[in-house]
């Protein structure tokens, strides 16, 4: 027996970046090539079947692409896999495959801390307390408060899933409404957005960073908020016109946000969000629990495992949606 | 037919506190006084034959008491009725009731949202935006962590529901061990507290304040948990020894504290804890949700109603224990 020719893998990460941990487990099975920008990936692109990319920001994939001469799958370790959706790659018959589920549980978890934040008002008792001020203020309960979730895929699920663990009421957008659904109250579609605006108390922003999303919460989407509304972004940033959602916590269209993520990162330190008091930053974590990278590699490995077997691969992405899709 | 004597009910507010909200509605039904301290309670006491107290700190009572010749009935407005537990109130007839049940939801909405804050390390976060620094961290996955809650009343109850609807493992220390129990995994006795307390990730006080609970957390108990768990004292200041914890987090036997709760409040301004970084403090406001005092008003309109009735009334203090008890 001839033993099959080992597939080659270029692992594409930020610059600078060190190799994800777990490599030498993805080397055992494979030819493990590196690159971290357009000139190296022009390098390692030819004889490259697999690219594992880590750097959910890359332009360099893009710019190289004309290298590529056998790539057949690329996985993508994020959720979001905007970077990679461009036309040459979308219309290509490589495929895409993504980290979805591997953030679910701990993005979930953040966003239940913002609500619970916002609601009792940590960061003021954090500032209080940096003051040496005692101060006290009666605060919201949290329970049966009303959580739009943007988004209804495998994070924004768990979102729901969550919340209503603990008695607040979920709805989710997505593209089909559902009247009964396992992790929602309900699920509107696209077109009821607007209206569902209007009436929650918490809105999560869930949704991947497409065409139809980009921009989508600008100074129309803030009006039609509730006055007292937080809003929570874990998606992406440029689904946030930063500068609308300043002008709408300026004017009191909404009460607060939660942002990890933005339209620049990292944020530039003379940004105006930065010294709002009516926003909680945080740097692109929501989901990175410790261990996380590892579990990244992982989950690759496994791809791997059905890619080498026979084929399979799960985590699809539908490159005419721009993401997982539901499955 | 006469009308039947209408009862006097003297409510013993703070200092310079209002009336509470809904007095109108007690006033409709009885003849109420008013009293704030020593010599206004040696006042209004004769002939007072029910007492509502909403100064959960007050000494005026035990001073006063000799005043009280009719006294049938004292209901406080809260959960802990330490300050009433002098002798002469213990050793009389004169009954107990609390405010059990009114703050239990939003208690577990803080405990909840401050072990969440700690998983994912808010509080650094928000020190990093004051900054204005972007500075990634990976944070800890909250599922599956471990949480004790010291005294599995009504409050410690409904923190172990809700805890355990989101994945975290939840035990109880209560007098009496339980293998089953809807509220936690498992309860453990009293004695058990050292052995629970060295596998806690979390270690929730939500114990009333009894000679036997006061002190309870000191250096022993400190050294006995493990170095990277978290406290929460939403029950009593005086249960916690402070200068202790203070040298227990200094010395790193544990990570981090959240107190609402504290041995004097307020705090004074130059107390070390207000400048800790490893300690959330909040004004002795966890369980105070809008609309709280309105609640305690109805409530205790409701076990008037019991009592003038049927002399009937819920939520009475079990004298010998201090607190509620189990019912």
């Amino acid at each position: 027996m001839t033993k099959p020719r080992q597939p080659v893998i270029t692992i594409l990460t930020a610059p600078g970046e060190a190799e994800p941990p777990g490599t030498d487990a993805i080397r055992a099975r494979a030819e493990v090539r590196q690159a971290w920008d357009e000139d190296s990936l022009r390098q390692t692109l030819p004889g490259t079947d697999i690219m594992m990319v880590t750097d959910f920001r890359t332009e360099a994939l893009a710019a190289a692409w004309p290298a590529a001469d056998r790539l057949r799958w690329i996985h993508a370790t994020s959720a979001g896999v905007d970077a990679l959706m461009f036309p040459a790659l979308i219309d290509s018959d490589v495929v895409v495959t993504n980290a979805r589920g591997i953030f679910d549980r701990t993005i979930a978890e953040y966003v239940l801390c913002t609500i619970l934040m916002f609601a009792k008002d940590f960061p003021g008792s954090l500032r209080l307390q940096q003051a040496h001020r005692w101060q006290h203020r009666d605060t919201e309960r949290a329970e049966g408060q009303r959580v739009l979730v943007v988004g209804a895929g495998s994070i924004g699920r768990q979102i729901g899933r969550l919340v209503r663990a603990i008695g607040l009421e979920a709805h989710g957008i997505a593209r089909n409404a559902r009247a009964t659904d396992p992790d929602f109250a309900a699920v509107h579609g696209n077109d009821q957005l607007f209206d569902q605006l209007a009436i929650a108390d918490f809105v999560v922003i869930a949704a991947p960073l497409t065409p139809q999303t980009q921009g989508l919460f600008d100074q129309k989407a803030f009006a039609a908020m509730k006055p007292g509304a937080r809003l929570i972004n874990i998606g992406r940033g440029p689904i946030v016109n930063t500068q609308d959602l300043i002008k709408a916590l300026d004017a009191g269209q909404i009460a607060g946000a939660a942002l990890d993520v933005f339209e620049e990162e990292p944020v530039p330190s003379d940004h105006p969000l930065w010294d709002r008091e009516d926003v909680i930053m945080t740097a692109h974590m929501a989901g990175d629990f410790i261990g996380w990278k590892r579990a990244l590699t992982d989950q690759f490995l496994k791809n791997l495992d059905g890619w080498q077997h026979d084929g399979t691969l799960f985590n699809r992405v539908d490159k005419a949606l721009g993401y997982a899709g539901s499955h």
